[in-house]
């Protein structure tokens, strides 16, 4: 056995409480390595009179990569304290003790010392991560506001282009559009099945995109007003929509009056110490082009990037948290928001976020914070900063099998659940799950242009856990390549959507909202992974419902394998029936529901007997007469 | 190369902050595996321009266990910022590309994907682990009051017992000690050497050992009042003396206000919610024996391990939270107390334990926060919670080599690489290190009685890094077996005392505090080690300055290697020269200085060359004449 290979660390994603009484431990072994993996645990004043450590119990193998196992165990402990050791069994019969202090013989002289022993030493509520139960039951739809719809040309900015008129627009391009706009598509977002509402920055500020805030408390004139908001936000809610808006609390803008006031000022500014200003005087890029504010390179002061436009504001100093803190509230408590989105989420401190995390949940106990970070994040979710994270990192597995088909099926079964082992289950049902946004080329691009790969790609999406997204326009077909050009204008000419798209989204949409209990709570598990055929198939089980997910990539069409007795097809794609079996043509894909009750089998069995009994009683009756 | 046993994990003590402008970051492989470790890092936003992956770092071995070898490197980013992954040689000659996304070959395709790289997305000071400077330059000696010294007889309880009048104290016994005891001893510690004093429970409580508070308010009466304790830190303060004392803020004792009015008005009290009751009536343990409450098994309230006269108090009730640190606070601002010791630190909840630090730290920067914790305790150790705690876990190894003799050389050293391959550096320097403390045996009956053995055990001691601590009495050969036993009194008894072990620690304070540079921020090199004849030879090295030590176990005597010119022994024990070379006999040990200094190195072979040259002319001139 290859004990280099093993891993635990207490109170982490390997060791949390999960909901009230239901403890996780988990642990990581080397794959195919090991064949049992037993907890050995209790509590630990009664380690000398209850001697628990003989007595283990057995952890499941929950999810493989490449290279590595994990195996979990929920667990309960009456006294609220709990300490526990692992008893791991090789593939080559060896067994060890593997402990807070190392790896041992699996002895008695070992086991028997306290000190040995990880630790949960007492499971505090108020130390576990909790998210709202609504952001696990949400389909998000992301809102870039000025490319969405024009409600209002009064308000569109000077040099405003006609709706959809370019094929590629510009970095500077305007189009007018606003929140009267979004306001008058409510119903089409209604109808279309989505109960999240996700917007890029809508507060003032220079750019088509916001990013580059000029003032945090006012809403772009260019997208309307407060008043506009105000009642966006309870339409919004009206028909059972949350709302969550963006916050870019990294960066200011150079246009906002403290960068202004630097410039003016400089070191005498009162402003001095809200940026991270190397020298004065401080650089003066105003004048710049757009693109070349994106690439300024090293100037005299921290930016967000290279990009000059947006000077790095110095979260550590109080005055600045107090500055933000009080427009993280002021939204929720005037405007009743249901969550934050927060930009450049990992460059920004984590004093700052635990602050915001209490201040703003204080107000609002069920709103969901959600940074943009795209590398691992475990520091950000233990609780106290955010909910969840955008994504990217798992969601681009989908993308590196469907679309750039780098993947195998089971290097993408693998880099899925090496992703899902960073987090604790609760982080997961609530992760924010998407295959494009403004920040990357539109997945319709992506799949340079194939239907049916989209819509696999995007069945793919919702049938794991974390809460999807859809980036607006995707659901009526449109493209587009990496920023700007994923920025296009929305087609609201009913003769140039793609209405097939439309129905799919919706079906599908139906589809996460009938199985939501298994579609966010459901164990997975891979039973049919086809390497060299492109098909994947799984499971997905919640008590003693289960859905059955068969996908084909590959050119060949693929036959679906027999299924329970009483399953039944909900949804597909490119699916036909061949000689009474089910073939997938490729990028097909069906899912299937089934109850898996042992009872209901039971009963099918007894009755099955009765029938034959009286079948046989019916011909004892013939025979007779 | 084992790829499964690779572990990195970003905002850890794998990758932290160290002083300002140097960041470490650490690899874990598998022992005796890896050839070259390289650490890929540069700029996020620059790796297109860059292409900083093509310009590795080399990083060195700093520990090794029996089964993991850890390596380093400190770096420095200009931006602040650093995307980081590891190209890793195998010895087998296998190259990969060990990344945020898993392991991959070292191929370009991979290496030039921005989301593939670990981050430091950007360095802030306020999120970083900063100890008190003077934590890491002190000697502590931990005084368990009762017992150290009966300075003022007026204040002794009923039914005191003659001071030392035992060989074995009971578990009930009092015998007198107090706070001017202390106060009357201070000349004597500072004679001793020590700079830092920590105290267990002073506060008003029931027993002799005060773990069962009545009062955090109040001095306990058997030890003194306010006044005096205040002229105590103030004089200790003059000596140049640190004071910690003892928070115990899990549990209360029985007889405190708060659970006497629980026991009286039960569901009706106003402090139902501060403990964690299960059921009312709630039982009532008063009139139980010391022995009998110490297990009392599982009553209906949440206690202290299965204490049932120290109810466990619930930390996560704000009004508990807001008493707690209102203690805190005040001792620290009424009486200038520089240190708290956390009680069963880790049963308390972490979201109190931030309170605290916040709200103390506020009031005295420079406050150093221990607590008590046993196992691995990296969650109250990343810079928001706690400095350091009470070092069992390294500490042990150390008992468990020279006392119980139940490791090797080789696996005394991997039990404490292990334990430093836990904490960020800074951590370590102000780790509170110990070889015994009124919860275990003492050490000089641990060594049965072997002085020499045990004066081995605490020079090894104040060779590692972290602070190290006296229990009282120790220095004059006070002994003692598992509690209450290890609370004797302590003997002021000039012709009882033991002065051969009274020199030798005051020798040993002077060693560790006029090396204290090497001994905190030295590296360790573990050179010569030899399992069979129970020798360690090790060096720590901080700049140009060395200290190389050498321990002998054995019952065979043992030789010093051959040490560089220059060298000079500083410390010793059981030594002997035989034949121009250094042996140590049984418990021995040797330490010698030495300055690596090349320039010196240079010069004195210039000086050789001149000598050389000027014999020469000398010869000729000879010669000549």
């Amino acid at each position: 056995m290859d004990t280099a290979a093993l891993y635990h660390r207490s109170e982490s994603e390997y060791s949390y409480l999960y909901e009230h009484g239901h403890y996780h431990i988990r642990l990581r072994t080397k794959a195919d390595d090991v064949e049992t993996v037993e907890l050995l645990s209790g509590d630990p004043y009664a380690i000398d009179q209850e001697k628990w450590y003989l007595d283990g119990k057995e952890m499941k193998k929950i999810a493989s990569t490449n290279i590595h196992d994990y195996w979990m165990i929920d667990t309960h402990e009456p006294t609220k304290r709990m300490a526990y050791g692992f008893r791991v069994i090789g593939r080559d019969g060896v067994e060890v003790f593997y402990s807070d202090q190392g790896v041992y013989p699996f002895e008695e002289t070992f086991l028997r010392q306290m000190n040995f022993y990880f630790r949960v030493p007492y499971i505090h509520e108020i130390d576990a991560f909790k998210a709202p139960t609504w952001a696990k039951e949400t389909i998000w739809y992301q809102i870039f506001p000025e490319r969405f719809a024009n409600g209002d040309p009064s308000n569109d900015p000077e040099g405003t282009l006609p709706w959809g008129s370019k094929e590629h627009p510009s970095r500077d391009d305007f189009y007018g559009g606003d929140l009267q706009g979004v306001l008058d598509h409510l119903d089409y977002l209604e109808d279309l099945g989505v109960n999240g509402l996700y917007f890029c920055p809508i507060f003032e500020a220079s750019s088509n995109h916001k990013y580059d805030t000029i003032d945090y408390k006012e809403i772009d004139p260019d997208f309307g007003d407060k008043k506009l908001f105000k009642t966006l936000v309870e339409e919004a809610h009206k028909r059972g929509m949350r709302v969550m808006i963006d916050a870019v609390f990294n960066h200011l803008g150079i246009d906002s009056p403290q960068w202004q006031d630097i410039l003016k000022n400089q070191e005498n500014s009162k402003y001095k110490d809200w940026f991270y200003i190397h020298s004065f005087p401080v650089e003066d890029v105003r004048g710049l082009s757009t693109e070349e504010l994106e690439n300024v390179g090293r100037v005299n002061y921290d930016t967000f990037a290279f990009t000059g436009h947006m000077p790095k504001l110095n979260t550590s100093n109080p005055e600045v948290q107090d500055y933000l803190l009080d427009i993280a509230t002021y939204w929720i408590e005037a405007f009743d928001i249901d969550a934050w989105r927060l930009d450049v989420a990992n460059e920004v401190d984590h004093y700052f976020w635990k602050r915001f995390h209490k201040e703003t949940t204080a107000i609002k106990e069920d709103l969901y914070i959600l940074g943009e970070i795209w590398h691992s994040s475990q520091n950000w979710l233990n609780g106290d900063e955010f909910h969840a994270v955008m994504n990217y990192a798992f969601t681009d597995n989908i993308e590196n099998y469907f679309f750039k088909k780098i993947l195998s099926p089971s290097r993408l079964v693998s880099g899925l659940n090496s992703q899902l082992a960073l987090y604790r289950r609760q982080t997961t049902e609530v992760m924010f799950n998407l295959l494009d946004s403004h920040d990357t080329a539109r997945v319709l691009t992506k799949a340079a242009g194939n239907k049916h790969l989209v819509k696999s790609a995007m069945a793919f999406l919702y049938s794991q856990p974390g809460a999807p997204c859809i980036y607006y326009g995707t659901e009526i077909g449109l493209d587009g390549g990496e920023d700007p050009d994923c920025r296009k204008c929305m087609i609201w000419d009913e003769d140039k959507q793609d209405h097939d798209m439309l129905d799919f989204t919706k079906e599908l949409i139906r589809f996460r909202k009938k199985y939501q209990d298994i579609l966010i709570y459901g164990e997975t598990e891979w039973h049919d992974i086809r390497d060299h055929e492109q098909f994947i198939g799984f499971k997905r089980q919640h008590g003693k419902e289960v859905l059955y997910f068969f996908f084909n990539q590959d050119e060949e069409e693929a036959f679906v394998p027999l299924l329970p007795y009483g399953t039944k097809k909900v949804f597909s794609l490119r699916d036909a029936m061949e000689e009474k079996e089910t073939i997938l043509h490729q990028n097909g894909f069906a899912v299937y529901y089934y109850v898996d009750d042992e009872e209901e089998k039971h009963e099918r069995l007894l009755n099955k007997r009765k029938r034959a009994r009286k079948r046989r009683l019916l011909r004892e009756a013939i025979k007779a007469n």
